[in-house]
């Protein structure tokens, strides 16, 4: 078996928006063993989009056709798809109910051009979108499929996950199956990990490792082809084993888990409780921290100390530190982190201050210049780092080395 | 004319690299008024590579290849360039010689398969590449045009800015522009917009305008084709005046804008001090003020009150407050607002509490119920809202709305 994905929408080729529905379809396609053979692009346009959909269903079994699902005029897939298989739209009522009912919750009035959205090819089976009104659909036409779905990710990536992959599954006759699994690391730049498995990253055959980086992370896969999940687990263990030796400090986590999960997990499980002070991260590690459900348990504050003023006023800087120091520096950082955790009542006390840029950098303090302190009742600790890029850049990375020294330090 | 882009690479049909030449080409070519009919993708298969070929230069006038130049078996461009136009491959000193340097330069030796991006189809012109060694192409063909370029972005762009953007404008008959403007809308969903300007979406003709979703928020992009700058802008002019007699007070800025640099740019202007006590937003209002550069100026300070120990010891909250309306109420919001104010001896306070989920509802009080108050010296406002999605959505809805209360009583 064997899938074409198209996706319709003018703006995708106007170069307005990247097309990263395909690249997502396409992987988790790979995952399950089925071949992708085009990925098409065409713009809102019935005759060029109808035209895109016969030819792909003349070479392949699976058509997977991505946007084009919403209540506007130029949303002309169900249309399409209709006239593709020679059928008409038909009124579900279950999908006007489900329209409906999403609509008082948000408390706003049903809009009239919602019932085009129920509006759907006879035959068709309705998928359902727990995040938007767009429907999905799968329609069996001629024994092949024609799979349609909402345009945006946030909406098409669990539908597609939930519905579509274990429908494919079923009705694939499986030879080979992909698994992957990801190692994350942080405290050495991409170079410095290559060079620490340099001979892995080279392996060939059926089991391979490849490394990326994000900003402030690097991310280690371990990719296994094999005949059974049993035997794909157990070739992506014997790796993943030969890298931890290596680099086992480095890995918080693996696959989905993010580093503000992992120190989430590690205050919960020691039962203790995290205070923050924040000057030059403005809110972002406090942001993180609380992204993570269930949180409340052992993140008990954090402030935005920006001015001087409130460094001194609410988290009890002594002024003459700021004066003799700068704002800028070690001691303040400590005091920081000192003060909050006793003003929070907290086990674990964190203080960042730096220059975020792209002003406020003096000759010995340069932009990305940062110092973050760690309070405990019998740890303290400062550090200093030194990071590039834009204002966004550098709080994101002084926020991870932030729980990165927390994730060492509980 | 027109054009069709066709990537080559197995990579991309497997999901592990998102194809964003066709979206930064698509983008380019959209400035100079060339209509781009097709993205395709297939894989290192000549027989399908040159198929898609052959279609596309059936249809348009202008047909870009990506990738498939490197010196590796499964770089196949050349050779089925060749087959398509049906000429030879023939050597190419000069490009041989270019190869040759380059590889000095980086203190390599030049490899034995180097020899073979140096072979390119009989009466192709040669596209100097500045940062790598795969050539580029440009190649007529019976009154059309076939350009090839390599896959890495880092290579492609600059190729494609210096030499394959001048050539288009050198051969195109029609000078066309394209120019576009997005407005930003916040405060009704996207069905509710599109109501309001139903008519407008339909416009055809040289003037047209879309609409797209982004959580919280909605964009109108309107799109004109002119034969001048001019022309463009004042169609451009005419059709936002249009829409602003109807959406007035939703709109918050134009293009990339942020509400965030909206915001802190009218608190600039009114040189009033903002303070912000949150709850279920968990930092991120403070966050997303903070990424501004210069909000030093206006943002005093951020509390996370997560815990009702720190909403009455660090915000003053009264405990009989929350326990007769509870944490999450108009109450506590309002009380939130006003506090953080008076602490941080600001011009306005900002409250948010609610239940971002997953847990944490109760019957009256379901996930994604939110409450946000703001106060000034005069003027005491609270909003109650009800989000939907995940627990990172609810919270950064709220906070959009925050902002957006801001924006609307500054």
């Amino acid at each position: 078996m064997n899938a074409e994905i198209i996706a319709c929408g003018t703006e995708l080729l106007l170069g307005q928006n990247i097309n990263t529905n395909a690249t997502y379809i396409s992987n988790s396609l790979s995952r399950i063993g089925l071949d992708v053979f085009r990925h098409l692009t065409v713009g809102d346009n019935k005759e060029r989009f109808s035209s895109a959909i016969k030819e792909a269903l003349s070479r392949s079994n699976i058509v997977i056709t991505t946007g084009g699902l919403g209540p506007t005029v130029d949303d002309i897939t169900m249309g399409t798809l209709a006239s593709v298989i020679k059928k008409d739209l038909v009124f579900n009522k279950k999908i006007y109910k489900y329209i409906k009912d999403s609509f008082k919750k948000s408390a706003f009035k049903v809009p009239k051009d919602a019932i085009k959205q129920a509006l759907i090819p006879r035959g068709a089976d309705w998928i359902e979108n727990k995040v938007g009104t767009a429907p999905g659909l799968i329609i069996k036409h001629e024994k092949k499929y024609l799979i349609a779905l909402p345009g945006p990710p946030r909406e098409l990536n669990p539908m597609f996950e939930k519905d579509i992959i274990p429908f494919l599954k079923k009705i694939q006759p499986q030879k080979w199956i992909i698994k992957s699994r990801s190692l994350r690391l942080i405290g050495l730049p991409e170079a410095k990990v290559n060079e620490k498995v340099k001979d892995l990253l080279e392996l060939s055959g059926h089991t391979t490792l490849g490394i990326y980086t994000h900003l402030g992370q690097v991310e280690l896969k371990i990719t296994s082809k094999a005949h059974s999940e049993k035997s794909a687990d157990s070739n992506i263990k014997k790796l993943e084993g030969r890298i931890r030796k290596r680099v086992k400090d480095l890995i918080y986590g693996a696959n989905k888990e993010t580093l503000q999960e992992a120190v989430g997990n590690i205050l919960a499980k020691k039962k203790k409780r995290l205070a923050v002070a924040e000057s030059c991260t403005g809110g972002l590690i406090s942001n993180l921290m609380t992204d993570v459900s269930g949180s409340s348990k052992y993140f008990v504050t954090g402030v935005v100390a920006y001015s001087n003023e409130i460094k001194v006023n609410r988290l009890n800087v002594p002024k003459e530190l700021i004066k003799k120091h700068g704002a800028v520096s070690k001691e303040v950082a400590k005091s920081m982190a000192d003060n909050i955790r006793a003003l929070a009542n907290a086990d674990i006390g964190i203080g960042v201050t730096g220059i975020a840029g792209p002003t406020g950098q003096t000759k010995k303090k340069p932009i990305g210049l940062v110092y973050i302190a760690l309070s405990t009742k019998s740890k303290k600790i400062v550090k200093e780092f030194r990071f590039q890029g834009k204002r966004e850049e550098v709080k994101l990375q002084a926020a991870q080395q932030a729980l990165n020294l927390l994730r060492l330090n509980i």
